[in-house]
């Protein structure tokens, strides 16, 4: 995986598990099954996480992009 | 369901029940008539939930796009 | 009324009453009068409510669409 | 005074007085000189209001559109 | 002095004393040399205010625009 | 090095650790693989800070750039 | 040095000391060299003032221009 702008590192992590971390401090994990340029992003088998632990099951969950903070791989 | 784009969800939502949870914390569960690019959002059957349960039924509903966190279909 | 984009359940709610809701959480009821794509909205005969009791009458009133969370036809 | 669009409403305040109120709470009263499609509006003999009351009188305001959230005729 | 649109004050009130407000609650006054479209400005001699005393003395000043709140000429 | 354009440093900064300072006062720090002109960034090797120490290591991790506040070369 | 656009300011201000103001209320100080028309700036010898002391020292700083309050030379 070559990384030379923002969003490769984005498709790299397409059908993996990401956490997503947003602008009210929630934080989700689930499988990157889609996202776009606005970083809208769409989560599959997602929880919420809280202090490490999951809080919720959710399953598919559509994130709009202008309320993340930050996406990082988790595996 | 193939979703190749975070709008693939949303539009595979149509006529299904979702739950919005907005900027303000309030969440909303109903159907989902239509959205737009913005996110903007219309549901029927509209109930505003408190802690899970029912607060308030609204009927239909329109969301204004920018105050939208995520949206979860809920069947 | 066949509901295909957001904007459609807005121009069916013209000349009919609407509840508006702020970001500030602020609430007012009305007829309305006018929108647009930035979802500014006229209302007419405008009421500020509190716990769902008019606080004060407001007659026409501009509301900047940045604003407001949702609106939802009350009729 | 025919209001098919938004700004028709203040097009129609024009040179009357009107009440704007900020993001912040403020409240200001005053003639309206002039607007922009971004709601930045220009007041005359304008006055800062807490509690309905006049706090100082300010003359002639340049108020810009994007800390407007609502404008009603006075008069 | 004709105002047809805001930015005419604006224009009206260079080389002048104006006092400017910002979404953080300081208060700036100086006098108006330059603006543009986004309400960008640049204040000569200017002092900040704290209830209306001279906080400190600054000499030239650039303040963005998505910071202000209002601008009224002084003079 | 020359910096003529703010980017210029982010670009003499890749492959390089940078400390990144958010909006909700996070700090991380990381090797810069790639930014773009909304500034979102993805760092390797990422830590979130807290008082300057390490308080979880990363990875990899995309941040959005609408949330930062500051980049800092550190080394 | 004649200012008739905001940037001229900035302009006049290139390799010269300025003080920028965040929206966080941090206080950056150090010699510009190099800002667009976001505002986006890039500071050399930069220190973080608190209470007009030096907190810390960071070298070179791009700083993210939506974040930004106010610039004023110190020089």
């Amino acid at each position: 995986m070559e990384i030379t702008r923002p969003l490769d590192l984005l498709n790299a992590s397409k059908d993996k598990r990401v956490m997503v971390e947003l602008k009210n401090g929630k934080q989700f994990i689930g499988k990157l099954l889609a996202f776009d340029i606005h970083i809208n992003c769409v989560l599959d088998d997602a929880e919420e996480l809280e202090n490490g632990e999951t809080k919720r099951k959710i399953g598919k969950l559509f994130l709009r992009g202008d309320t993340i903070i930050l996406i990082a791989p988790s595996e």
